[in-house]
């Protein structure tokens, strides 16, 4: 009997995904590449998690193809980047036309959209897809975001929302996203929003911890607690599992972790795409700056040397505690979140209007509801506002959000000021804010910054007193040409 | 008698530029192209500013090449990007080996980086070079940042030394920066810089505006000061002027210009750069988002309106602006000011490692010290700096801006908290206090993101108590494989 599909790349996600579509019903014929530190990991898996399932090994691209049912469904698990591109081009051989590849990786979503036109002038489908959940949620039910050829769609709806996640309604975390790289579009505003999200509870956690003073063990309660109300969420659930899991030595292991935090470039991405959209996704990129400094470990060392005294005068100045509660941090965590989803989702809009996805925004959130790392209850609030308003400009604008803001901001300025104060350094918190009130504000400096461009540029800049659209120029120190800037960038 | 050089591209920058070369004893044969709206311009430039002067009108690309002396220079100050690839194709088939293209324009370092090995194939050298300064300095004497195929510097020293401002010391604004696209690499961060600097002082208008309550007669009076003492420069003098500025109806032209900013990119890749470069520049950043927030005006007004009960109840609560003197809002500038170029000169600093640049610190700050549009007295700081010591890892480990850090210290921070509390938004100085604390911070928070990503990812982990190195898989809920992350990215 032949294979439902044919899996490539047997590393932690592609083995749990195997793991995951067996277990639905499906063969998988699975295969991996045989290079130096790989040989054998197809007999390996084969004989171990999979023994006794319905799985079929195969040990070349050739085998692989051959050993799946037609129109077949080709799943690749592999490095994004090159290796996608040279597994395609190892695979087209063996493929005949309405053969579907999916491309299950973090791919950038450029590539995606390229590989898509590519394959379907070939006669190919395409799908590139975002799958989150890390292991558990490949293994037992991911957030899937496929986008690409919509043709493929009926092809590979069956297995892709069998594998997925499913909301207690029995709806699953599978929906079809749209054309070109939408799919894998999508997954990376998730991965960056997952950095905002992370970043944040690093910030409360440093709060509760240098602020207020709490043991890991405290701190554990309070997380879980938080998990109970508005915070509930995958991110804030584990955080209370880490903070009171135990190293051999009885110890907490949070405390012996190098505080480096590594990445992989989704966060990056998120970040400059939203610079070519001319949008202002401040928390996540402040998000991907705190993880590269932290990885600065060695001017990090320094410089808590040269400026520790600085530092001590500033926290005793400021040790009395009692004005802070949990519940401020709980606030501005919050309000941070909010903004943070609503930069993501602006993200979202804009690339949608761009590249004409037409993206369903509503829907987007309720595939986020389970299955992916950024799992929360709080999601249903996002998918309940665009259905309220598919056109919403910003989710900010929506009333439950709006309440929660209102709820929250005296707890957030707070927060925010304290970490000022005290050195407790708040980049997401204090961005997020630094963005609602920059957006609240009708008559900004942002004057000041057309005028300087317009004194030493010739810039131009429209008045208050004039429709939109208008430009002029001013001659401000009587030197000037009447030349506007044509070539001089700034 | 042939020209010495021959400058294509009559805008503003262009005809300035021009001019200052003829204004120094240089011959300068001008073309513009002759599109809609552009005829004639080089008519009317030779008959109207060039009148009497020595510079040669040309109307063809192959009257342009034939007026210039051989090796011939011709400097192209056209907008970046195709055209200068197309205006390239044009001028070829009428160059011979030897001869040299300048490209003054803003070009992304990466086109640069192609156009040098590509032309020097063809036997032709090609400069990429960075003018900042504006009009005026075009006019008067800019700074200069050449870069590119290094047998061209003797050929164009002479000339782009010449038309460099000059520091009271004689010495010329214009050195050779280094190979490839160095010379816009180093523009580009130039100009990044400014887009900081603009920022931080549009927030310490905004908060002598809004919290000091000042007039613009009042805070001219205080940039003025300012101006004397250390933060001596240019934009810090032209702001007080732009206060000053009175519009026909003698009201402030400032308060009726538009709070919109514009942008024509070198901001955005500065900060795409800095994230290639897994560098933490936050302030520029920040300084870029603002602009882009400042362009959202639709929505600034619906959210000014949907939120401005929370915020005047916030204004009112501090009302009290006896604790805020102007001085703290100075110092809260400088501070923050320190921090972008410290930010800056890291990055230079990793692009010069990664590209093989070798670029000199010192000089770089040096040439920026006049002429462009960040020259200022600090500058000379900067440069003393890496002269003490050229492999300084960042500037605020150098004495001087510690010192002025610690002395600015409490003062950024009551600003930063005054901003949040009162709804200031104060994207830049609160992004670099967040980057100076993160800096300082021995044990950070970041501890808690790598837990996490190793939970649901299998990232691993390093440990304070081992070498630097070393990673570790914790399996932190009883149920995950020892299989570590491969393929999947967060």
């Amino acid at each position: 009997m032949k294979a439902d599909i044919g899996l490539i790349g047997l590393a932690v996600m592609g083995e749990n995904l195997a793991l995951n579509m067996e277990n639905k019903g499906f063969t998988v014929a699975v295969y991996n590449r045989s290079v130096p530190g790989e040989e054998g990991v197809v007999d390996r898996f084969v004989s171990g998690r999979g023994k006794g399932k319905h799985f079929v090994g195969t040990h070349s691209i050739e085998q692989l193809v051959g050993s799946v049912k037609s129109p077949r469904i080709i799943m690749m698990m592999v490095k994004a980047g090159r290796p996608v591109d040279e597994l395609i081009t190892q695979l087209l051989p063996f493929l005949s036309p309405g053969d579907v590849i999916i491309d299950g990786g973090n791919s950038d979503f450029h590539d995606t959209e390229r590989r898509v036109k590519e394959l379907e002038e070939k006669g190919i489908y395409f799908v590139g897809t975002g799958i989150s959940g890390g292991e558990e949620g490949a293994l037992h039910g991911p957030s899937v975001m496929p986008g690409g050829s919509v043709k493929a769609w009926p092809l590979v709806k069956g297995i892709l929302q069998g594998i997925s996640a499913k909301l207690d309604d029995g709806s699953p975390c599978c929906e079809w996203i749209g054309a070109g790289g939408a799919g894998h579009f999508v997954k990376m505003v998730h991965n960056g929003i997952e950095y905002g999200d992370m970043q944040l509870i690093s910030e409360a956690y440093s709060l509760l911890k240098n602020r207020k003073g709490l043991d890991n063990d405290a701190m554990a309660v309070v997380f879980d607690e938080w998990n109970r109300g508005e915070l509930d969420s995958f991110l804030i659930e584990i955080t209370a599992n880490i903070l009171r899991f135990r190293d051999e030595d009885g110890k907490p292991l949070l405390d012996k972790i190098l505080d480096v935090a590594g990445q992989k470039g989704t966060g990056k991405w998120s970040a400059v795409t939203a610079m070519d959209r001319n949008d202002p996704l401040t928390l996540i990129t402040e998000a991907v700056y705190a993880r590269l400094l932290s990885a600065l470990y060695s001017e990090r060392t320094k410089a808590a040397s040269l400026y520790s005294g600085e530092l001590s005068v500033e926290r005793r100045k400021r040790i009395d505690n009692s004005q802070l509660s949990t519940d401020d941090v709980r606030q501005a965590l919050y309000a941070a979140k909010l903004v943070s989803y609503a930069q993501g989702f602006s993200l979202l809009r804009r690339a949608s209007e761009y590249y004409g996805w037409d993206l369903d925004f509503g829907t987007i959130a309720h595939i986020w509801r389970k299955g992916c790392i950024i799992r929360s209850a709080f999601l249903q609030k996002v998918t309940e506002a665009y259905r309220k308003d598919p056109d919403l400009e910003n989710l900010l604008f929506d009333d439950f959000f709006r309440s929660k803001i209102r709820a929250a901001l005296s707890s957030w300025r707070r927060i925010v000021a304290e970490g000022a104060l005290s050195g407790v350094a708040l980049p997401a918190m204090s961005s997020a804010l630094s963005y609602f009130d920059g957006l609240c504000t009708l008559h900004s400096a942002a004057n000041m910054i057309q005028a300087q461009r317009d004194y030493f540029g010739a810039h131009t800049y429209e008045r208050t007193d004039c429709e939109r659209g208008r430009f002029f120029h001013t001659d401000w120190t009587g030197e000037g040409g009447n030349t506007v800037s044509g070539t001089y960038s700034v």
